[in-house]
């Protein structure tokens, strides 16, 4: 199957540096509080880092692409993740957050930014638009990551309550949900 | 910007071998009932190909990259529009569903295919894995598309409920549901 060229359609600007580290499995907090405290922080660190605020800079010669996005309330973007060494696009299982309690898996069953063409998908709250620039709520990319493509956001036409998903993955929402952030 | 190079990990394989025609703004049954046949009948294939079935084949090099992904109902599905011609990439600007009584909007506020980084993205429900093919239903992609990537779908972060949509999609979303398949 031939190579597809892509050519990124602006970047984002935000304050984050790195990626969130996984926070592992949660230690007990009777047995070990240290570590448990220390894992909070991470979680916390996390759920930050995806409530934060961005800019998504579209490239000022695409003049007029943006017009009529105010009109939505949530976008979704397509990034690239760059900081991933292309050696790595190889990677077929991980286990989903480094946690090795969980199982190992294929990658296509995991969010993972570690994929063969590791394009992030996130879904944003829009807040508002000032000419190429949209500032935008929930994207957890880091500073300078290329962007794809972005796409209004309507009505996913299924029923989320329908939705099977593998109880690792509650136990991820579950751990988010435990731990407040200050916003 | 620099240039991103991806390669397939797959393709889709169904019976679609083109993309489906837009319908325009519904006619007037009474003035133009055959004008409205022909728009219903249009609506009503469009309906078809989105409630079809399709089969992705990954690469079967990529050995275990899909393990696991039985234990979810829905995908996200990222591919490539490759019958876009790519002097088409540089259109900045749509009526949206090619329906000149919508507004003119930026490529971006739109799910037009026609875009800089043709990239699309559908939730699929998964039917059935069987080894390195996934069937799906509710994919509208050509047959012979380049799949790029594959994600579970989990929860949206957001409620569907506090989205706010312009009224030329409630117009689309209306359309369609007014119209009848037979499946």
């Amino acid at each position: 199957m031939s190579e597809i060229v892509l050519k990124p359609v602006g970047f984002v600007r935000n304050s984050i540096t790195e990626g969130s580290y996984p926070a592992g499995k949660p230690p007990d907090p009777v047995a070990e509080p240290d570590k448990y405290a220390l894992w909070r922080e991470r979680i916390r660190q996390a759920k930050q880092a995806r409530n934060s605020v961005s800019e998504l800079v579209i490239d000022d010669k695409l003049d007029g692409i943006l017009d009529g996005i105010e009109e939505f309330s949530h976008l979704l973007v397509l990034y690239w993740a760059d900081r991933i060494p292309e050696e790595r696009r190889s990677t077929l299982k991980v286990h989903p957050m480094g946690r090795e309690d969980f199982p190992l898996l294929g990658i296509f069953a995991t969010r993972s930014p570690v994929r063969p063409n590791p394009i992030l998908a996130t879904i944003v709250r829009l807040l508002e638009r000032k000419g190429n620039v949209l500032k935008v709520q929930g994207i957890e990319a880091i500073n300078g990551s290329p962007i794809l493509d972005i796409k209004p956001q309507t009505d996913d036409q299924y029923d989320a309550d329908q939705r099977r998903i593998p109880d690792w993955i509650r136990e991820v929402h579950q751990a988010f949900d435990e731990v407040e952030t200050d916003e």
